[in-house]
């Protein structure tokens, strides 16, 4: 059940002051960011948890809209009394800067041409990302931010959050992330960005004008992605060697359990996805050097990163080198490993003890029944 | 440098005493095998090792092809004084069936119809793989043999061979291989598959008849399948995230070290492989239930099972639950698990102590100066 109740997302304009400049020197000179909220902004304004989604999320982290049966996609996490409390916390989610859910992106229309970006939309950072959702905090008239939290690409933006307003964060949550990635985790995103980039109906990058899409590509991309994105115990667990029809004959397209699965996965991945959002986010996932960007920057925000056991997108070396990192900066930070079967995704579930470290770091109180051993 | 010199593929008709009867009752009237031999057969004619090649490999896994500049694909293993010593045995490689490198396979003539077999190919069980050239061993008179001996799909080969003639081998070799899949390795291929079949460009099925293939799919298939060949370490140590030319700007395509090897490495093999035998081998190995294929086989083969402490295709767990299955046989059998940065394709590879095992193993003795916790 949700929490929050029915919710609604909203759209703000935030480039009424100018256009949105960014790390290239390119400018956006219309953005409008789609975003929704949950619990109240208090007087002194200074209640605003920022929820930062993964690569292919959305504003709507938690509740339900208007006639839909599945809540948002951080529910379990948001809400009256839930990790992150909305009786407490003015909850802010907003879709990413380069997205293709509400905010502007490359399938948006160029304002300049009257038709879709597609190859004119300019390359991001995750400097970027952040910056268009500042300029949607000012425009809420939000100042200082009680918590960003986030997980996956959600956490590297919340990383670069506290080294681009070092004063105005009081605390970050950084779940499954990385403050740099590695060579194997841009060589996944290398294939998927090549299955779409090479696909014939990538059209040059014009598809979105000629009315075609490539869906072969994007895909692909989604069901080897998304392999990576849980356990192999989890897929063992979950399906094993089944086939879906041990009487049928043997056959070369799908015919395991976990084919259908990943056909499953992929297929309705292109429902709700455009293939120019994924191509510019894993690329500004890519490049993301938040230390080198920032450079001399010593955040005050006090940082919670958390690691899962069974991770191989962004396993707990990478969350214990950005502890290292961070204190390195002279920040205070806390790392967690936490034990879970599910891989990456665990970000989005709930392992026991998951939701009460994010608690008890929200709360500002470290809870004296975790064990030591679960901090590195 | 090569050990064995200069070699040629030959190549046999193995239907000469009647058709290849495959397991799914399937028949093929004309099979063609195409394979090499380094080293003499002796009188008595029991000297011979047969090497058992992985997905993509060939017949020519020793020596050097006329004019060539490398050598075989196995040629650091197989020599002269080598671990597969050519002075003292009769050493036998050929290409699988359905493959597409000499012998028969869906890219072949369909004799019935005097076009490509394409989609009317057969689908193959490791079974019949084997059933082939058991053909060509019957063909070259050889009864009994030394050893078996195959990394990846050639040591899923070298138990099959065991199990379909437990009296005619001596010992088999079985490096970095299964005895069965797991969800996670059929998903990976499935995901290759799915790549290739749903590419425009396979036409059905037809694509060799029409001119084009499906370049796309198979190459996003390698391009995937190959991170999963090597560890993630080795892609660290060989590339970081290094881009090819740091002072150009940011770009969507290839731009990092390990792309432009990945991109590499799915060009180089459009050009020696054929989508439809990616295709059947894949399948071939997700299907592949050895010990209920062959119910009640004691054999009498004394195996060797490697792996390499960094494979994540293949890990040590598979070789620890096919050791527990053949000893639960009444086999003979060890493991040893060897220490290697490079992942699966340490089985192409040369890390310390892998090649004194082998050698040990084919020489009928134990190393004594391999220390026991080498043995699990």
């Amino acid at each position: 059940m949700s929490g929050v109740g029915t919710v609604t997302t909203q759209r703000a304009v935030v480039t009424g002051d100018g256009p949105l400049r960014l790390a290239s020197g390119a400018e956006l000179a219309h953005v409008e960011v789609a975003y929704e909220t949950y619990g109240r902004l208090n007087a002194a304004r200074d209640n605003a948890v920022v929820i930062c989604h993964a690569l292919t999320g959305d504003a709507h982290a938690a509740g339900l809209h208007e006639g839909a049966g599945r809540p948002g996609w951080w529910d379990g996490l948001i809400g009256p009394g839930r990790a992150v409390d909305t009786d407490r916390h003015f909850v802010v989610c907003a879709n990413l800067l380069g997205g293709c859910a509400g905010t502007t992106g490359p399938s948006s229309t160029d304002p300049e041409t009257g038709r879709p970006y597609g190859p004119d939309f300019p390359l991001l950072t995750i400097g970027d990302l952040v910056t268009a959702h500042r300029r949607l905090l000012d425009h809420l008239g939000i100042d200082r931010m009680r918590a960003v939290v986030g997980g996956s690409l959600g956490g590297m933006q919340a990383l670069e959050w506290a080294l681009q307003e070092p004063e105005r964060i009081e605390r970050a949550v950084i779940v499954a992330a990385s403050g740099g990635l590695t060579a194997e985790n841009i060589a996944f995103s290398a294939v998927a960005r090549a299955a779409i980039l090479e696909d014939p109906d990538f059209r040059g990058g014009r598809y979105l004008e000629q009315g075609v899409s490539p869906r072969h590509g994007l895909k692909v991309a989604r069901m080897m992605a998304h392999i990576t994105y849980v356990s192999a115990r989890s897929l063992e667990d979950k399906f094993g060697v089944r086939r879906a029809d041990p009487a049928a004959p043997p056959r070369l397209d799908a015919d395991f359990e976990v084919e259908h699965y990943l056909q499953h996965q992929g297929e309705s991945f292109l429902r709700r996805f455009d293939a120019w959002s994924y191509l510019h986010l894993t690329r500004a996932m890519d490049y993301f050097d938040p230390f080198a960007a920032h450079p001399g920057v010593r955040p005050t925000t006090r940082f919670q990163l958390i690691s899962f056991d069974s991770d191989r997108r962004f396993s707990t070396e990478h969350s214990v080198r950005l502890r290292d990192e961070l204190a390195a900066r002279g920040a205070t930070v806390e790392h967690a490993e936490v034990a879970s079967p599910w891989g990456h995704d665990s970000f989005l579930l709930r392992p026991p003890g998951y939701h009460e470290l994010v608690r008890a770091h929200l709360d500002g109180v470290l809870d004296p029944a975790r064990p030591t051993s679960a901090l590195t």
